[in-house]
């Protein structure tokens, strides 16, 4: 194997490759990065066994060949060029990175050894990349990372023909549901690991349009001849249908911004359990915390209100991270009773953000 | 009192003062800032018995008074806020924090109770505040961390009418010198505690001169009417004129930031304690590492070289930090037999900085 690249982009390539990777891989085999040089570039392939990725890189192919190679290790030796060209070439047993001046050389391990890297499952439908990929990072933001109760940590993906595509997560204090269009090949309803879904999607986000591929045990992203592919969870999520608002008691239209910087300064101010309150007024919310020790903080938002003048308090990283979804945006609150859940929306309604309230003594 | 000030110069002056004193403050009468409002505008002071810091801020003054609030609490809402102007004014037993639709109130604490701050010490001279800055950050970055061997945590100042004033720092493997002209008013041979007096510098450097202020049992830095007041450290280091170069095998000058690109990538193979290898050669430094098992990495460096061809070994971190110090110029290593330091200097010769090789196989 004999080629030359661009440093910058194969960095890139395999930089993208680690992240999508386990951080630690005790397996040297699975700590190693596939990777096949041939007429079309370079292709680099890895997996932990549960998930696998592809992706390839231009390169000027001088020999064919494939090798197996530390991940890590190359990705780094990469990252840390300054030259604007890099060659890796076989040398005995050593795969060698040089540059002008420099040779780095890695181990070759034994490719034989190495399990491969699973193929995705068929394709159901195509979306658009970087709206995918930006309703996902809010979706998934709300799932748990408590692997306890697995369907907390996965994202559920479900659309069909002449349905659109929706994605839903909830940790149980929140639910996020986003809906998108989407060519709606095939049914599909899968659970998918929060987590990974992410770093695929800011990946694929670089392209214009990405594919899903799923069938009852994997889902898989797919985007020129880049795919990464995923084992599903085996559980899934309750319908999230009866957890939508039925009795509204206030509606709250107010700029997400101007909402969000009052809270975080009035958060500044939290005694114990980190929670702020919106008292609804007339034509604006009194953002208010604190406590004896600490003191006390207030600000005014202006807003559109209607409905009743409930006051309802949430936990202060809920309310900034739902806040946070909309940023630069008009958002609309729709406030249920006691401690049923508050609905996070705009006008378009496709992203749908619901915050359960803390009970107060007030 | 009641003053309005600038609410950048304001939150600037509170983020200094919490910077300059410890983190963790567990008397809450020293966790408060001692607020003074009077004709020259707003002065913050506060303590740890250890050490004193002084700041003015300028200010319109409605009312004079003094008031001690929660130092870090009064920072973070001040650091939040956005509009241009805030009011602090004295309401019952609140410190009211206002901008317009907003109030923050701070608990007043018990003036009374606070030790005060101490004022600097005799002055003994005058140096150019970035320059001393500058190379003080250097010096003091040598110095241990380990209170373990308290004078091994200091930085020596020392210097006389007629004089240069020198800083002088190490932790036994690095020993870094710098001189630099001052007024030299008094004769001054102080330890300092080099974590402070780095955070200490970088405030000062904002000044265009820097006052020093010594007696027998304390430090401080003074510009304008901001003061830094420290405890000296007890034991002083040894001389350090017999650590310097007597022997030198080989000289070696280069342009730092090359030889440091060069080791930072070869650095990344290391197998088992982060080693390179210097070899010096013809015109050029081969920079080189690795083992078996991570692979090897070798790179070339132009360079001058004079005396002998020897193959010094380093920490890669003690490589790393000589070479920064001395990042956009041309260095000159002398090479010492065995394990005797390397001295890194330019020829202004202004910074000496000796760094302990590794003794290797080779």
């Amino acid at each position: 194997m004999d080629l030359t690249a661009t440093t910058t982009q194969l960095a890139g390539t395999l930089a993208d490759l680690v992240r999508l990777l386990p951080a630690k891989m005790y397996d040297p085999v699975l700590a190693g990065v596939l990777i096949t040089a041939d007429r079309d570039g370079v292709l680099v392939r890895g997996t932990d066994r549960e998930r696998g990725v592809r992706l390839r890189c231009a390169a000027t192919v001088h020999e064919d060949g494939q090798v197996l190679v530390p991940a890590k290790p190359l990705a780094e030796t990469l990252r840390a060029l300054d030259a604007p060209q890099v060659r890796l070439v076989v040398e005995g047993s050593r795969l060698a990175v040089r540059v002008p001046g420099a040779r780095f050389a890695l181990p070759l391990l034994e490719a034989d050894l190495h399990p491969g890297v699973a193929e995705p499952p068929a394709r159901v439908g195509e979306v658009d990349g970087p709206e995918f990929a930006g309703l996902l990072s809010v979706v998934a933001s709300v799932a748990s990372r408590d692997d306890a109760l697995p369907m907390l940590t996965g994202v559920r993906l479900r659309g069909g023909p002449n349905r659109p595509l929706s994605m839903v997560a909830t940790d149980r204090y929140r639910l996020a549901i986003a809906t998108l269009p989407w060519t709606g090949e095939s049914e599909v309803d899968a659970m998918v690991p929060a987590a990974l879904l992410v770093e695929a999607a800011k990946q694929a986000a670089s392209a214009e349009r990405v594919a899903l591929h799923v069938d009852g045990d994997r889902a898989g992203l797919v985007w020129g001849d880049s795919a990464i592919v995923t084992s599903l969870l085996a559980s899934t999520l309750p319908d999230e249908g009866k957890l939508l608002p039925t009795t509204v008691d206030a509606a709250v239209t107010v700029d997400a911004d101007a909402l969000a910087g009052a809270v975080r300064r009035v958060g500044l101010f939290s005694e114990g359990p980190q929670i702020v309150q919106l008292d609804l007024g007339d034509g604006e919310i009194r953002v208010h915390g604190g406590g004896q020790q600490v003191g006390e903080a207030e600000e005014l938002v202006k807003a559109e209100i209607t409905g009743g003048r409930p006051n309802p308090a949430y936990q202060l990283r809920y309310l900034t991270d739902a806040l946070k979804a909309f940023a630069g945006k008009q958002v609309t609150l729709s406030i249920q009773p006691g401690r049923r859940g508050t609905m996070f929306t705009t006008d378009s309604g496709q992203l749908q953000y619901l915050v359960v309230p803390i009970r107060t003594q007030g």
